[in-house]
């Protein structure tokens, strides 16, 4: 019998204590479990790990930027000591391709992102220091007065791991402690990330409870700690219904919670983008909606045109390419039960299946690539149910009327993470444009043009984020460094406060010769 | 008989439709009610609020940034030609003295800060543009998908106005539309605001429902109202209950909202403060707890010291102080309810009142300067209840047995908005500072050291704001442009929009010249 695998709680790799439960990871090509078993933690055992990440609030503070930054760089290092090992087990729990998928992309893809992380750090300015030298009061963000709790998706075994992806690195890059929860589809993964990271920790001298790995706990037990007194933040990507549970408990409890819940991603497609470019179009939306099985956040699951002859055509291109491209393994059974709800809700609000729309006797977790399609008034009858996001290769094509009637599609959206308008490549769409695009725009985080919304560049630029339900403030981005590191953050005022109290980034002097701070209206890099 | 003062709607001046009630003002200083009469607004009459001010969510797109800035200018200058009138009322209304406070600090801070935001404006550095000119992706905070709900509070009836205060000032900024709801104890003053802000809407040709004004509504229809679809997000300042309750209703629908909501604003005085200057501490705090009649909400409600012979000297000047400052009106019967269950919640827990402790018997609403102690072994058996704020120059001071106690005490503490030391002018305090300092950082927006928190200065490096349960969010300030625009906003990213749909703060050419864009990871007022 195998033992059970220890968690990391206080610098310290132990046995579980009277866990609730016990799980295995699933290997979703062959619906099998796999042979590592991994404790449910009891509520006693996240206590242990709360009071720890408490402790080492006030001992980060003694740290500095650059220690964190050195870090940062270390453990990317060390991922990279580790990727057979890491590619192997999450190719083994996810069923995600080794090549390019993990090995390629998104294995890179986190150690870029621990690497600009740790350069943020460094550089500073990712704390916004604001003076005003007439006053003497200055103020920038700082870290928060608990640990940050991190839920993974089961989608990014790498870039999203709740102790090596885009949360940990912003949350660790503003001087917090981290407490991470492994998804469920991928204990083994990020097990070997939390060794990396904590002899990381080790290596650099860093407080011990820095960094803390639970794999599990019982809901009711998560929703106790997003809301408990010592917790400083969280950060959840996962099913909107689970993100919606915990945003209310922690709410209730006034703790910050950046949740990426859901996304429909629509795409509307302007008449003119089609009498141009039609197969040039539809193959990219096709491209976009079958990446890594349609399991992506910004996956279109919408699009929306004018009914008429080229949109038709246009249609049946889709399908055809649809029947065409292979359909991957979906992570998880649970995910195979929800796309089968949300489409059985689409059809009983009126949408049409034309391909696809069950399971594919594969012997792995399967579903059909799938279209669907309804018309613009039957959408508008029920906007919010046809909204029901499918976390495959599942697409609703709405038809509408009329320019008039699918500006009035955009404006029933819910919030979601990105927006796409097609057009035409010169004029022709203009108006178009300008009547879509106000809607639009305050509906999604990112707007696209004539690109589609799957693949997200982390730029300072990005806004991985959006209006709620697809987050739940459409004021922060999940992706892109300096911004999301702000999440994890407080403003920190210090008014008439002694120069050798302030932090460095207050400092008169300038800490670094290179931080931007924003002096008296100005932004510079200079001292004062 | 009076009518009843019409509302703004849409751009009319109206009655009330089928009002849910009635409500006049009542003059604080002789507990009187004013004579005239306002409605209590039904949830149809809001509803039609709600529609005009998202209509005018699109129309405002329309708008530039410098005519809004128009707007804010005209205003500020209707509001000087106002100002016999507005001072009169508002003097009737809350019983604040006409000299120095409305006339030669309220007023001008206010018109200040419209003129400020006028300035943010038209400079367009507040939206942080941050460009990534290699991939063309680009951001900015822009305005947000619905009207910007503002409830005014009841203490500084110009500043923090619902219709011409911070709020307001920050959420037109940024592009907004708002619905102002007077705060009840000053719904004349908010009129005469509300006629100069719609005039300078017409003057401007500005959508009409950009500003609208009800005064009153029932509390389920301000729950209603928070959570509704249409709605952008909400400010609230004012008391914890009714606070907390709009944040539940807010957050359940995933509609942003920004408390200020209660601060007890903690002064540690260190001992060597003493040794070097206790009178003058003494007098200093004395005015800062006396000031407005101790209705600021940075007002000093929570003092520690070390239980030793200076600290016993020191809180008997501050007695002596406290009987010989007058007590000034309070703003309402409420707030003397409300005070008086704080105190008595205290003294439940231990604090016993050494001086005052009861209304005063003036004609109007007073309460005796109050000044409680415990010590700090009591006060570590129940924090939390003797963390009740009392809105009026009311203090309790805690003594700690020694320098671990008090450490223990900072500890315990809830968010505030601010947090003092007091600290020998030499370095005679350092180690004892370098104790209290991390525990209380964490726990408020603004540190100050050898000063007194009341008097928010209105700089871009202010935080007004801090952790839970002072505000709803650590992250955010309600005071200091540019900062506080960003509250009401989304983040808007672009990525592959082409050059003319990009609004002109995303353009490669700089849109004035001087705004600062974060490009390619440089802050700059170059063109791309």
């Amino acid at each position: 019998m195998t033992t059970l695998q220890p968690v990391l709680i206080d610098g310290q790799w132990k046995q579980a204590q009277s866990p609730a439960g016990t799980f295995s990871a699933v290997n979703p090509a062959a619906k099998a479990p796999l042979k590592d078993i991994y404790p449910i933690s009891s509520f006693t055992e996240v206590g242990l790990a709360l009071a720890a990440g408490h402790q080492a609030v006030t001992e980060l503070r003694a740290v500095s930027a650059d220690e964190i930054a050195r870090f940062l760089d270390i453990f990317a290092d060390m991922i990279e000591a580790r990727s057979p090992a890491l590619i192997e087990m999450a190719h083994l729990e996810t069923a995600l391709p080794k090549e390019p998928r993990l090995q390629s992309v998104e294995l890179p893809r986190t150690t870029d992102q621990l690497r600009q992380a740790a350069q943020a750090c460094r550089d500073r300015s990712w704390c916004r220091a604001t003076i005003d030298t007439r006053l003497n009061i200055r103020s920038k963000h700082g870290p928060l007065g608990g640990p940050v709790i991190i839920f993974g998706p089961n989608n990014f075994p790498f870039a999203f791991n709740s102790i090596a992806g885009g949360d940990f690195a912003a949350a660790i890059a503003a001087g917090n402690p981290v407490i991470a929860k492994s998804n469920p589809g991928h204990p083994g993964t990020t097990k070997i990330f939390a060794e990396a990271a904590f002899e990381a920790v080790q290596k650099n001298g860093l407080p011990q409870a820095m960094v803390q790995l639970l794999y599990h706990f019982q809901p009711e037990d998560g929703l106790r700690l997003v809301a408990h007194p010592l917790v400083g933040a969280t950060a959840f990507t996962g099913s909107r219904p689970s993100g919606l549970r915990l945003k209310e408990a922690a709410d209730k409890a006034g703790k910050p919670i950046y949740l990426e819940m859901s996304s429909l991603n629509p795409v509307f497609i302007l008449p003119g983008a089609l009498k141009e470019r039609l197969d040039l179009v539809a193959k990219e939306l096709v491209n976009s909606c079958t990446m890594g099985a349609g399991q992506f956040c910004t996956k279109p699951g919408l699009v929306v045109l004018i009914k008429e002859k080229l949109s038709e055509a246009f249609f049946q291109a889709v399908k055809r390419y649809f029947q065409e491209a292979p359909s991957g393994f979906l992570l998880s059974e649970q995910l195979l039960s929800a796309i089968k709800a949300a489409i059985e809700k689409m059809k009983e609000n009126g949408a049409e299946i034309v391909i696809g729309g069950q399971e594919f006797h594969k012997p792995g977790y399967c579903f059909a690539n799938t279209l669907l399609r309804v018309s613009g008034d039957t959408f508008l009858e029920n906007p919010k149910a046809l909204q029901t996001e499918a976390f495959s290769t599942v697409s609703l094509f709405v038809f509408a009327q009329d320019m008039a009637q699918m500006k009035e599609i955009a404006a029933s959206l819910e919030g979601s993470l990105t927006g796409t308008i097609y057009s035409h490549g010169q004029t022709e769409d203009e108006y178009s444009y300008g009547l879509i695009e106000p809607m639009l725009r305050c509906k999604v985080g990112r707007l696209l043009n004539d690109k589609m919304p799957t693949g997200v560049a982390v730029t300072p630029a990005m806004n991985h984020g959006g209006p709620f339900p697809a987050t739940g403030h459409p004021g922060f981005t999940a992706v892109g460094i300096p911004a999301s590191i702000l999440r994890f953050t407080a403003l920190h005022c210090y008014d008439n406060v002694r120069p050798h109290r302030l932090p460095l980034e207050l400092q008169d002097k300038n800490p670094t010769g290179r931080t931007w701070r924003l002096i008296d209206g100005e932004w510079t890099q200079r001292d004062i």
